[in-house]
């Protein structure tokens, strides 16, 4: 048993929080974020002279090849400031680096790889269709039909996040209409960005604003036969890994944004005073404090321990849905007990509690509902499905 | 016992529904509420037209004379679209209306109350200091001094919720600087809005952003003596039933906003479909909407116990700061259980779950925290001070 | 509206309160719990002396005629020091005076009704069956079938309280094998205690441990004809009332804990020192205090609320079950955190809250799991059942 | 980072899990607590036949020299049946091998291990006073005064487990009135058991029951030199270890509990029946026992890295005391959503969720209550004592 960090990662960990605190502090990305739908491209800029965009991408294509654990503190350690505009990092790293990394062919991994080191390509997902939410297969609509030299997609996705920039868009459709069973017969594509045939539209939300999220809809949208990814019709089988890196991102997000929460009620606490003393010195926001530490210590173990179970290639879908809950109910409500131990200045956008609570409410349904997690959980342990 | 309205109160609980539904609709509340710092004019003039103003000023004085609890269900009826928009009516009717209607001279009256009868008079509140806020007295800089035909105010003041846009500012400030207790020695004024040497700053904030908070500066402001309210030195007093009378509105925003999100769930739930069916089937959702209904049930019996105790002119104020931290709660819970309820939806701005979620969680934290709250039930109950 | 008792029921109220403390104390109510299944005759006695078996038998008959808000006055005062032996009152009186009352014939009447006012009788009722629980007509297995002069049962039934010292056990049995619907062709016995076939046999379970509660087992036991209560096949709805009255008492009950609860916890942190200052100076323990207290005052207003829909003739089957969930949460948590005010007191079997602990654990799943009835609460606004 | 334990520990935890099975499953140790007072004789000499007193016994001393790990892995395998009777071999091993193997001399090294691992010798402490609690140092009423060849003991301690049949009681007690500072000048001492001078009475108590728990009284208690471990008015620098052991146990202890409470709510889950199915499809039920694997999994890590961070010699006050806050109250909630997923049935002393509630209570408070522990941790994070 063995719970530190090697030196590498610990080295890894010391220099992304120095760069962070130079380069995209946290007053920083709380003006950023405030710009509705007005993606924040100086900090995609930034991230890609940092070398940040190479992290998730092997060795043999220009990347640093970091491992899961190093993602995850890259993870960690840029939520911490960044908050939900992590995903500023993540979106690419997930559906663009770590699937075509994956599942690519040698020719797409050339051609997308050193591009996404580089910081020079970006990706988003489009997985989930308007009314189809959790229920990914029985909500998909979206068809992609075979055509001369490609596929013409047809349909609509949502919650795109930051399609508006994307290079491409890593798009799951149905291509064979006459499968048996509906996790058959459908398939990954990156559909360009700027495709004809793709119209997108903001959907206003309560965090991660200046992210954008994107209704999309497809008419006789043009895919090139080069731009299906892996086999065709195999695309459920490829999710799987796909969405576990996706939630052990999550789970270093969720960290990094407990490590500033952690910060800034410390901080508040110390200064702040009323009544003739510091409010640090009120019982009950020492007991909120200690709280916010123990969600904090938790979500850090089991965010750890997923990252090790991948690591070493053992099975970690129950573990990972487990600590996808975990992480986010805790990260959850550390942020709502930091907006009141904050009070009045707690809900000003000035400052950064307000910022943590509103990113973080999103965990809590995405990319699964803790609902749709925890049954799932109940059925990984041997209860009859009950959804 | 009896837990029935009259049928007066019943006839304009009613109408006010019908009014609501036709002017001032959830989605129409939704867009209003989303433009930062620019206030809803056109929702004060629909209130004016509609007579709403007047309910809380007496016959007398050309209002309504509308008692507490008809007072409670204009804040429920409005709550339910509104939301943290109601203080358009409110912050005139707790700042004006009651406060000159219970402090005032003759003269002030026949100012003021017919004015703001008519809708043609704002008021808003300047009691908390920066860095002072829950401990009012003890962070109290604000100084009136007495000069020829008036008194200059010198000092600063926060959390003025829309007062670019209102006619005058309940303001409290030491006079006596001798006093020999700190609730001692503070008066009330009734600030112009416009007055010189006062200048104003925004306050980005989570929820409410239409209405605009404010910092107030306050340099060499002249207020003349017929802007004093009661009696020099005794403000401390007055502040009592003042405050008892914003918590009774508060509850009765609460039961507004808790009947929206009841309505909005349920009709999300009986509508949406996933796996086959109406989300409505799912157990887990059940028992959250349940919840809800359960919140609602009892902050309005919390709520409408302390109109009573207040109507009968019991004292109140443990009964009041029980309920407020009981109906906050509740509805801060119910809107966080709402949101999951819509999933992603819950997440998008343009539902109105998140609209409640961002305003509710104000009041866990404002006119008092729900921290110092407790502090003071415990009090109340015979223990010792712990703050 | 009004929230004021009559000066009849706050007189009630007072003179009870003076008589339990006198002849009922809480220590003395602590010893008689201990002794598992040795039913406390003591107890039934001094009720007896004081009258109070009558309260809820009609004046016609020997009692007192009680209304609904000076029954659950009793169950209140009562359970403030007796907690679960509350029942040692409310089962009769549930399953007893209240049925008798509603449905019994006018020979039926003058049979139990006085006697039970004069406290010589004693009821208890047999509803659940083993492996039925919640689910009281589809695990319906025990029969009754018509002979001559009367009826032969057969089957089991669990969770009796005080069975082995009842006169009458009010029993349903199904007596239609052939009904269409399983809601009907059930009817309601009064099976005496000493029938020939009828063995018991004790549950030891978690709390209100003195009363004793069993499993029922029936073998060809003979009910005479007098015996049927109400018509054959009508028990379905014969039970709704009878269900109703039992949860206000239980509504009552709570209210009567948490009354004890708070008392406790004030007496223990005002006189318990520890870091050379009372611990009642804590704030954390401030806190939840304060905390009881909220709860005790949303139990109250429901329960009340409940008594009086009750009263008024009005249905309140939703009412009354939110409130169940209500007031029983509440009170377990509210016992709960009595505890941990004590500290190592609170884990003695000397101190009082771990016996409130224990009984109101009880009652999140008697009558009903309150995870039934949250599925009933949200039938009852519109969703589909659940279960 | 390594989540994996040792070959050797797995076959150790293995092992354990079948003599726990065979010897003493948990019907067995579900009667065995109930016998208030009666202390388990048989448990005693099951654990000293399979060798498990050995463990925590240097190999020096004919132990087997089970490391932090390997004695967390027993305490975990057995109070998954036993529960809090897992103090029987807790104890001993916790005021006996591991403070003697810790300060005490070669001398009572030699006197004392061995016969502890053979199970011939059984220890307790005597720490906590009357009216003491937690705060230890302040209620330290106890004193010893030096006299010839050894100390006289005056003076009372509570809580004292199995005291009745100890051999010896680790406790302590102040022995220099003039110390400047409170936590200077104490001292350890093993008691004898059966010394004159010191009385017992025992405390009934909720749960453990047949361990029994017990105040002393000491006067004029004679303790021979030999008796005194360590250095005198040293005792404060020797409990940090000490308690931090104890805490390693309970964190097994409640790991243990959670993997019974796990299997008895999947058991009863996919046995039992309600209206037409297995309750085990019930969306909410399967979220509850969703939470108890996840409580579950988060008690387990930190009670590893606890371990583990002890093991490697890294000071973990700050660590452990977070750890007992979140294991406890994992535990103690799931043992609550246990007994309602069983309803009834949850409530009968036949089944073992109410046992595993009952003693999961005592621990949120035991060996420090966790306002306490919240207070600690707070000030380790930089925050103003605030007891």
């Amino acid at each position: 048993m063995d719970f530190e960090l090697t030196s590498e990662q610990q080295r890894f960990r010391d220099e992304l929080h120095e760069w962070v605190e130079r380069e995209v502090p946290k007053d920083w990305a709380r003006d950023l974020e405030r710009r509705e739908s007005s993606y924040p491209y100086e900090l995609w800029d930034k991230l890609a002279e940092g070398g940040y965009h190479a992290v998730s991408v092997s060795a043999d294509y220009g990347g640093q090849g970091g491992d899961n654990v190093t993602q995850m503190l890259l993870a960690r350690g840029l939520g911490r400031s960044l908050a939900g505009l992590t995903w500023t990092w993540g979106s690419t790293s997930f559906a663009g680096a770590n699937s075509v990394g994956l599942y690519g062919s040698d020719e797409q991994k050339k051609r997308f790889l050193p591009a996404i080191a580089r910081g020079e390509m970006r990706f988003t997902i489009g997985f989930t269709e308007r009314g189809g939410g959790t229920d990914l297969l029985g909500g998909m609509r979206t068809e992609a039909r075979k055509v001369d030299g490609g596929w013409l997609v047809n349909g609509g996705k949502t919650w795109c996040t930051s399609a508006h920039v994307s290079d491409y868009i890593l798009l799951i459709a149905r291509t064979d209409l006459q499968a048996e069973r509906r996790h058959q017969g459908v398939s990954l594509f990156l559909v360009p960005g700027n495709a004809e045939g793709l119209t997108m539209s903001p959907i206003p939300s309560l965090g991660q604003r200046s992210l954008g999220a994107f209704d999309l809809l497809l008419e006789d949208v043009f895919v090139a036969d080069d731009l299906l990814l892996g086999e065709p019709n195999q695309a459920w089988y490829m999710l799987l890994p796909t969405l576990n890196y996706e939630r052990l991102m999550l789970l270093g997000l969720c960290c990094g944004i407990l490590d500033g929460i952690l910060e800034e009620v410390l901080a508040f606490a110390q200064q702040r005073e009323a009544f003739g003393r510091s409010i640090g010195e009120f019982q009950i926001l020492q007991h909120y404090i200690a709280d916010i530490a123990m969600a904090r210590r938790q979500t850090e173990l089991v965010a750890y321990h997923c990252a090790w179970l991948d690591m070493i290639g053992r099975e970690a879908f129950l573990e990972l849905t487990m600590a996808k809950v975990i992480a986010t109910e805790h990260t959850s409500r550390a942020a709502d007990l930091g907006i009141q131990i904050l009070g009045g200045s707690g809900y000003s956008a000035e400052t950064h509690l307000q910022r943590y609570w509103r990113d973080a409410r999103l965990y809590r349904m995405s990319p699964v509902t803790n609902e749709m997690a925890r049954n799932l959980v109940a059925e990984r342990l041997g209860l009859p499905r009950s959804f």
